[in-house]
């Protein structure tokens, strides 16, 4: 039990170089993330100052949550992007989102969050509290609460500025009991949205092709969307078409059910702009993420129940009915009738034809 | 709604770049983050393949849990370790451990995990494997499921291998009511087995400083240790000291209380080995992270029969009371009586005198 106090003078230099000099220091350093002074600061001074609400208390280990009775539900993602801010969005808005809709779609009423943050040293201050600010208003927006948090300090070059993971709890209703097993031949599909969206403005964001225009994310909470649609009892199931767009949704929904996916092209929503930005890359939007629609499977019965629902929301205005379930002997294949009257199958996403984007 | 199907030459290059060319290959490329069949069989071959149990369903977007009665707890952490493995650990085992135990010194059961990884692009499929393992045998050690997951890669030279960051959900004994605020003057602080191990384990295995030994993490789950303690009606509140060490939690403790805490330095058990590197590199051990180790207040009525408890059982054998919490007019200071008989004031951790371990 003997230990030493000496703190040898090479030591000391390396300290030194690592410690914020004062209050006025514009960038994060790796002493903000020792559990010391630094660190409590950091969490005291910009996350709590913005996530604070009545269940988030940074002194517990582990945060007491009391969610009404209900089938409980719980859900994870992770969050990285180049740039960390484009029209539109953040990355901290997308990851209160993205977790919020995982939940949503899964019929659920979000509720209580957590959040992890990978930052890179040297990070601006700024720029975080930008991002917590975002996040605080998304939460607020979709009604969840944040209840408890890590931060990580990773070494500059490390890291891309943040990465984020959150984790959601919520509520499902008993009433509304959502599968890829419900599908049934027939059921039709409709996504809220023109889809790509948020894909095509990261890209432009990027700036990397030298493009430039005026396209917007679609990042929001689908929540008021899929609140909507459990109130219908042909609600078969829904996804959010995130990473591999709604090509990659239909793919994995026709291997699930083992049945084949009829698209039509001219009914599928995409913006002019998008269009015009794949139509340059050589992308296309079928397979470009989406993060704030979402794509139902409903019986022909209450689809067009559900559009005009949607319709009606400001979320909702472009909703199309975009194909349906088929049976066939050649069975789990996605086909699309294309605007010229053709047809062709969606293949499964193999390699990477898009650039990463969430 | 126009969309092309061209796939420009210079993309074509880009893609056949990062794909994967067979099942032979034997690292992590971008492709495997991008949604699509990579992805998918990654996230099933090792992933699924390790960690499966009757909870987890990676078709479905939350994943419905049912926790018995009783307050519910959640929590979250990130983790980050350079090298990913050590002697007695790696990064998987600590990502399971770290929630369990942030978890079980909240007086909770842990029951359910989800988990985040940000996997570097060119980490091996072989690291991973273990990395995987040694998560899952960790969480059958703590009887905890993981009922959800998401993979992101980052490109190379981001990341450092991997991050992983796991949100847990347990359910409290609702007979035991703990809290900061339960503490009170001349209670009893015990320490459940030797401090530091794990940060000076890690730092050896960096090999950076030069050194070897026969250092091992004390990572482990403190389940079993928490359960024996909330029997006790005299238990006050317990924490795991993790980042910042022993010397964080009772500066956390003192300064939340408003009173001073007196340490007894020979009553805490500082294994020869940890020592050792202490006293080669400058460092004390009362800051070194533990990930295997409860800090516990207690009544003096319950302390002796803590002790008696703990030290029973193989993760406790070292256990001591090391201090006591006591009332004085300059309060909220960290007093530790030296080997020597003298005094000396334990300060909060400031700057960075420690390599980053956690």
């Amino acid at each position: 039990m003997v230990r030493s106090l000496r703190l040898p003078r090479y030591l000391e230099i390396i300290n030194n170089m690592n410690k914020p000099s004062s209050k006025t220091d514009t960038r994060i350093t790796l002493a903000h993330g020792n559990g010391g002074r630094f660190m409590r600061e950091l969490i005291e001074e910009y996350f709590v100052k913005h996530l604070h609400n009545s269940d988030l208390d940074v002194a517990l280990d582990a945060a007491p949550i009391s969610p009404p009775s209900g089938q409980l539900m719980m859900t994870t993602d992770g969050f990285t992007v180049k740039p960390l801010e484009f029209p539109g969005g953040n990355i901290g808005s997308l990851a209160i989102h993205g977790t919020v809709n995982d939940l949503a779609v899964s019929g659920a009423t979000p509720l209580y969050l957590t959040l992890n943050a990978f930052i890179e040293e040297g990070l601006e201050f700024t720029t975080l509290e930008r991002l917590i600010k975002s996040m605080a208003e998304a939460a607020t927006e979709a009604g969840v609460k944040i209840v408890a948090g890590d931060t990580k300090i990773v070494p500059r070059g490390e890291g891309s500025g943040v990465y984020f993971a959150t984790t959601g709890i919520g509520v499902g209703n008993n009433n509304c009991n959502l599968g890829i097993d419900k599908i049934c031949k027939g059921d039709q599909i409709i996504v809220s949205g023109s889809v790509g969206d948020h894909g095509a403005a990261v890209m432009l964001a990027r700036e990397e092709f030298g493009l430039r225009g005026d396209l917007k994310s679609d990042a929001a909470t689908v929540f008021p969307l899929t609140q909507m649609a459990t109130k219908l009892p042909g609600l078969r199931f829904m996804r959010d078409p995130t990473r591999g767009g709604i090509a990659t949704v239909c793919h994995e929904l026709a291997k699930a059910t083992q049945m084949n996916i009829s698209l039509k092209e001219r009914h599928i929503p995409v913006n002019d702009a998008v269009s015009s930005v794949c139509e340059i890359l050589g992308y296309d939007p079928l397979y470009l993420a989406c993060e704030g629609r979402v794509v139902a499977i409903i019986s022909p019965d209450d689809s067009s129940a559900l559009l005009e629902l949607w319709r009606q929301h400001p979320l909702g205005k472009q909703a199309s009915i975009v194909g349906q379930f088929i049976k066939d002997t050649d069975s789990s294949k996605v086909i699309i009738e294309t605007e010229l009257g053709g047809q062709r199958i969606i293949h499964e996403l193999e390699d990477e034809p898009l650039p990463r984007i969430c």
